[in-house]
């Protein structure tokens, strides 16, 4: 099963596009609990709502080698049918390239991974050689400083056209395996639109909503494929920290249960 | 003492701008040995011969928990008078760019990292706000890939210039703690003249020599500034592989004894 067919799966059984991103912080966690701990019980209360998650590497690097032992077990805890995407957005040359594949989907086991295009496809190509993992390409990311090189007008053969939009062409012609697919944040509705309009069929990860500010009917209309999938929506901190007390688990399977409703409202109404 | 304190220290001393990469691959050292192992036994051979160190983070993040632990020990082993810089390439979004950084210059305790500029200023900032330390920003990376994007021409007021040459623009105008650097490939001497003639101060960490087939004369010619410092030259598998065998230690000295040795005489042929 490659990650698309993993990702439809669990999008149906689940009716949900929601994406939970585990990025547990150690200062922002109940006091006594581990990452670990922390992320266990997030799973197991939200595991029936969410299409995905994201565990964004940072969190867990800050922690050094206890940090990686804790995301080497949740990643292994997660049930087999929901896609686990490790937010790494790395990027470097051949041969380093590989190593991170290699980190990324044989020792973790994840199953796609987030990547940084600025340096080219030969440092996209050893992750997309993974055939049946996910490889998401930033394109146009979520936060404000995205406007600095992303937004520039570039000349290409038929004439000029934003950065993140070559992204997303050259993308779309690198994916012979069909594992790729593009970050689109949802603060940048426009842009959504345009890149879901030239790409009818390309996964879309699109972090933004909730704490970033992204309108969530903008995200779902202009994200979602023509069937109403193949949007992954992340919600971390809005999830995940619900609650700081120790009620924090029951807190984030409301927000989430609450937030997917919200997405399936949305949904409905499109197809209305 | 900040960063290029730091480094013009260590290149002075050493009267070297070698810098030696530590990207220890499990699979490519000698059996018996650990990383941390082999580590300690290149610098005990090197640390009088070169201005830096710089691990990959991928070949300590392909080793899991057990990499990180090796990675740390590593960079706590390094002397106190050689900076250690992480070449991770990271590049997130503010609130993860300040895990990425607390996890580098806080936890790793390095002198310097190398960050992607793809997300803009606000996922560099994090880093920058770290003044003593030295933040290398991707700028012409040297792999072949590196066309794809970096070459786009880009609108802006003044007319249209390469991406490469935008993101140096915009880095030197972020320098406001004087602790910004360039990343700029060997492989491309054209471009690295072009940036050392625009930006006569900045440190340019150079890899790309050796294995990626850069030319050393032109590198030394077009890279150093007015003093025939600040130019940071990265040799790898040249130096950590020089031999395979047991005396890989004895074997990287005298490669980076001989690689040193070039390097300063295309520096005295300039000053001739």
């Amino acid at each position: 099963m490659n990650f698309v067919e993993k990702l439809t799966g669990a999008t149906r059984k689940n009716r949900s596009l929601l994406c939970v991103g585990l990025d547990s912080d150690p200062e922002l966690i109940p006091d006594g609990l581990s990452i670990f701990e922390f992320n266990r019980a997030i799973i197991d209360a939200t595991a029936d709502l969410v299409c995905a998650y994201k565990p964004n590497l940072a969190f867990y690097e800050a922690g050094g080698a206890g940090g990686f032992e804790a995301l080497k077990r949740t990643v292994d805890y997660v049930p087999d049918n929901i896609p686990v995407i490790a937010d790494a957005k790395r990027g470097d040359i051949g041969n380093t390239a590989k190593a991170y594949a290699r980190a990324i989907f044989s020792y973790f086991n994840f199953d796609a991974a987030t990547v940084n295009p600025y340096l080219g496809f030969d440092a996209i190509d050893p992750f997309i050689q993974y055939h049946d993992r996910g490889i998401f390409i930033l394109c146009r990311t979520s936060n404000a400083g995205a406007v600095d090189f992303q937004s520039l007008r570039c000349e290409v053969e038929d004439g000029q056209h934003p950065l993140f939009e070559i992204v997303a062409l050259k993308a779309s012609q690198w994916n012979t395996y069909g594992n790729i697919g593009l970050v689109v944040g949802a603060t940048y509705p426009d842009e959504l639109k345009q890149i879901r309009l030239n790409y009818p069929d390309l996964p879309l990860l699109i972090p933004g909503i909730g704490a970033q500010g992204g309108d969530l009917a903008l995200t779902i209309r202009y994200g979602v494929d023509a069937r109403g999938e193949k949007a992954i929506i992340n919600s971390s901190r809005q999830i995940i920290y619900a609650s700081r007390g120790s009620d924090f688990a029951e807190a984030a399977r409301r927000a989430a249960s609450e937030l997917r409703e919200q997405i399936n409202q949305h949904l409905s109404s499109l197809s209305r």
